[in-house]
């Protein structure tokens, strides 16, 4: 069984991932299947018993579960990061910590077809990706044991995709992640010294400078952050304030996919297809028990759902590690009047 | 000119490095310089001339500065993230911090042979490499605006390195990097609560369980940390407290490059040459003047430097972003005993 491990030093936790275990020489060939391999792919049209049994799915038509005829499948990893059945203990260990590693580990299949990716997919397909991600948000926040639930797609194996089917995946853990309660934190505490949304105010300010606006529709700002760690690190926000991507309707997440497709294809033109990682930052789940920390007092006011976009085109290395920022090369302002340029090329 | 700019919602500082400035099209081929390149490669011996001209050496017999018979050379990074000219200044820009980039970049190049990486040294000739890091380090920090002195080494391309001839680096900061002020902090607060060093603890507490011990020596333990983010990362700390690499005489750090060494060698066996990132986690410079933080009132107590050791063989993804925390496929109980029981074999 996997684990949760607190470091006293760092204050961070790690998950010891035993169901993914690996024996020095498999680190040798670090290298998923190949791009074009669409018999052998358990996410494609067709294979659907190839993966565990399904949790959700958005019909095409009349379907049987774990049938054809889908436009999204929702499947457990075959290999969780943490896993769904059991009690959750929390137990001391010296100076240390651990929490086993109870949680869920699912897969968005975002389209039955293979080479089909994201920024390939229409508005209205997109959005039902974004719907799947939703509905999979509301269901597992009614599992007491889960305090967070971290929506992300990984695109090419740079970007951490060990297949290549299109899909993005959500790891639901018993603890907030650090980045989670560190933006928590900031965002509560701004507002407790202004009563004012600390990303409000972000965009606010990017609205009347201009220049590291990279796309601004009626309902959404797509912003490279002052402080880029990475070459066309990209934020993504809604104009109107709100703390919870569940919250949105079917009419945002229309208007939300339209925005992601337009940059996604941006992003595709100019740096010629790179890997990337899109990641949500939503509200964490709030189950208002004693003895739980309260994130959730002034979360409506306080907080704002983003999505954070990272290509993968630089490095990490040890000044990176060892510093805890990074060295980035594009000014953000740049990159903003790159994206704003960009003539789309198709495919 | 670089600068380094803070976000007020991550309270991370990033540097913005226009001296690396990129155009996109510049990121479809992030690849380096091909590892057998000898005659091109501007760290060789009898190349002195390609390189800035240098700051430190160590010889191998008389010679003159930029010439050859050296052991060890120190050069500026000849594309530096930050520069070493200039007053300091710190500026508000709306929500926003920036710091123009003051600080150095130094390149430390090991050994003549393009192609005896750390691990072929001898002992003796790896202490000289940790002599150049400790001369350089006492020096860097007499330059009133420098804050730290992060010194790391790249091996291999995944790692970061874009040349492949054997080289550490350092950069110097005129902000304390957030790793090092977190770490600064804990066992701040923990010597506060205590009167004990939390590095000392562990390392009792580690002595005593032994599972996770990879190395010990005299003078070094390697351990494997109870929360490892990734497969066999490993801490290497003295034994007897001490808060300063740089306080390390000629005698520790041959043993230092013994251990260093030793166990280079056996991650070489076990995982095939992996990338690596090592880094040094020491004390800032401390420069005791009204206004500044003053992390020194207790460090001497507190604080224990240490090396990290991070091999590159798993990818960071959208969790590990957006979370702050690992996936680690390998306990590091299974690592440390892999690194106990392994034999080298001699390439």
């Amino acid at each position: 069984m996997s684990e949760l491990r607190f470091d006293p030093i760092r204050r961070r936790w790690s998950i010891i991932a035993t169901e993914r275990r690996f024996r020095p020489h498999e680190f040798r060939r670090p290298e998923g299947d190949p791009p074009g391999d669409v018999s052998g792919c358990p996410f494609e049209y067709g294979n659907e018993h190839t993966t565990p049994p399904e949790i959700f799915a958005i019909a095409a038509g009349p379907r049987q579960p774990n049938g054809p005829n889908w436009h999204v499948r929702v499947v457990p990893n075959k290999f969780p990061a943490l896993g769904i059945e059991g009690e959750l203990t929390r137990q001391g260990v010296g100076i240390y910590d651990r929490v086993n590693g109870i949680g869920a580990h699912e897969v968005i299949i975002e389209t039955p077809h293979h080479l089909r990716c994201a920024a390939d997919l229409s508005v209205s397909e997109l959005a039902l990706v974004l719907r799947a991600w939703r509905e999979r948000i509301i269901d597992l926040r009614k599992d007491i044991r889960i305090r967070y639930v971290l929506l992300f797609k990984n695109h090419g194996k740079e970007a951490g995709a060990s297949l290549y089917h299109p899909h993005s995946q959500l790891i639901a853990t018993p603890i907030i992640p650090t980045v989670v309660v560190e933006e928590l934190n900031i965002a509560r505490e701004h507002w407790g010294h202004k009563e004012r949304c600390i990303f409000c105010d972000m965009i606010a300010q990017e609205r009347a400078f201009g220049d590291r606006v990279a796309l601004e529709t009626d309902r959404f700002i797509l912003l490279e952050p002052f402080a880029s760690s990475f070459p066309f690190e990209t934020w993504l926000l809604p104009k109107q304030h709100s703390h919870d991507f569940a919250l949105c309707n079917d009419q945002m997440l229309e208007s939300l996919a339209a925005v992601i497709r337009d940059f996604l294809r941006r992003i595709r033109t100019l740096l010629a297809d790179p890997p990337y990682n899109l990641i949500l930052h939503t509200a964490p789940s709030s189950h208002p028990r004693p003895g739980q920390p309260r994130y959730w007092t002034t979360i409506e006011y306080d907080f704002h759902w983003h999505l954070e976009f990272i290509p993968r085109i630089t490095r990490i290395a040890g000044f990176e590690w060892g510093s805890g920022y990074a060295i980035n090369p594009t000014p953000p302002e740049e990159a903003a009047r790159f994206l704003r340029e960009v003539t789309v090329e198709e495919p």
